[in-house]
């Protein structure tokens, strides 16, 4: 499989839609991106949290099904296909009743829901991208422009099977 | 039920220890705390993630078992005897790995795990502290001092039976 380099990807945010609109491709044509929320996601099982500043303030919450949380205990890389990851996204705030209580300006809890980004594990499916299929969906709904670049970012951990979340114990 | 005033927690920290060394007690006694950890927890379903600056530099992900989801997301309060939730505490650290990928310092993972903290519900056997029991654990062992300031704190969101997380959609 060719995969297009991005030299600059060092100086790419995830958000820099701009910047990198070109998504990975090779000889089997476009990628193909995740349009339909996978059933059932807000009971997975945590794999970890992560928090960005930068343009960002956000609250992230990495939840995984079955197959990913197998996988990430067993410390298994390849991701197995069926394997997804979703990314919920907070807007990251001062709790004001936190504070309050410990008497200090110290505490962040997530705001209002952002967006949901998944991973979805199909080799054959998004062959184009690593095996993995990117989502991005803001109010339910899919945004292509958000999940173009997601591909650049992700195809640095090779090494963890391009998932930069690693399993919080 | 004779509750203890604790007219300065407003200038405690949850960490306040020295500050709260007495905990609520009433007429039955004094507190019962938790001493095992409850079984499978790192399976539960995830309720919210916090991250608490000042002397902390913590991440949390607050996880709950079966009643307590269920509760939280029926928004019934109190929670039934049989709910527990979870927090587990990890440092706050920068992960180096994505701010190279996000090209500026901007990304924060959890680090070495720091605690794991349970509210179990059981309105008799803790009903000296609210129907409470409160648990905290480093290294899998409990540590009573911990604990005995979890109350004075959580005697505050009346209206939500003395749970702070709010569940994130």
């Amino acid at each position: 499989m060719r995969l297009i380099a991005f030299p600059l990807v060092g100086l790419a945010t995830l958000a820099g839609v701009v910047a990198f609109t070109a998504p990975a491709a090779n000889q089997e044509g476009a990628p193909v991106f995740v349009t339909d929320i996978p059933a059932g996601y807000r009971d997975w099982r945590l794999i970890s949290v992560a928090h960005e500043e930068g343009n960002f303030h956000s609250f992230s919450a990495v939840l995984g099904n079955d197959l990913a949380i197998q996988a990430y205990r067993e410390g298994k890389v390849p991701f197995p296909d069926g394997a997804i990851i979703a990314a919920l996204h907070y807007r990251h705030v001062p709790s004001e009743e936190n504070n309050r209580v410990f008497g200090q300006a110290q505490s962040f809890v997530p705001g209002a829901p952002t967006n949901i980004q998944f991973m979805v594990k199909d080799t054959k499916k998004y062959a184009a991208t690593g095996g993995w299929g990117f989502a991005h969906f803001q109010d339910g709904k899919p945004a292509d422009a958000f999940m173009k670049p997601c591909f650049a970012c992700h195809n640095q951990p090779e090494a963890r099977d391009l998932v930069f979340t690693r399993y919080a114990q």
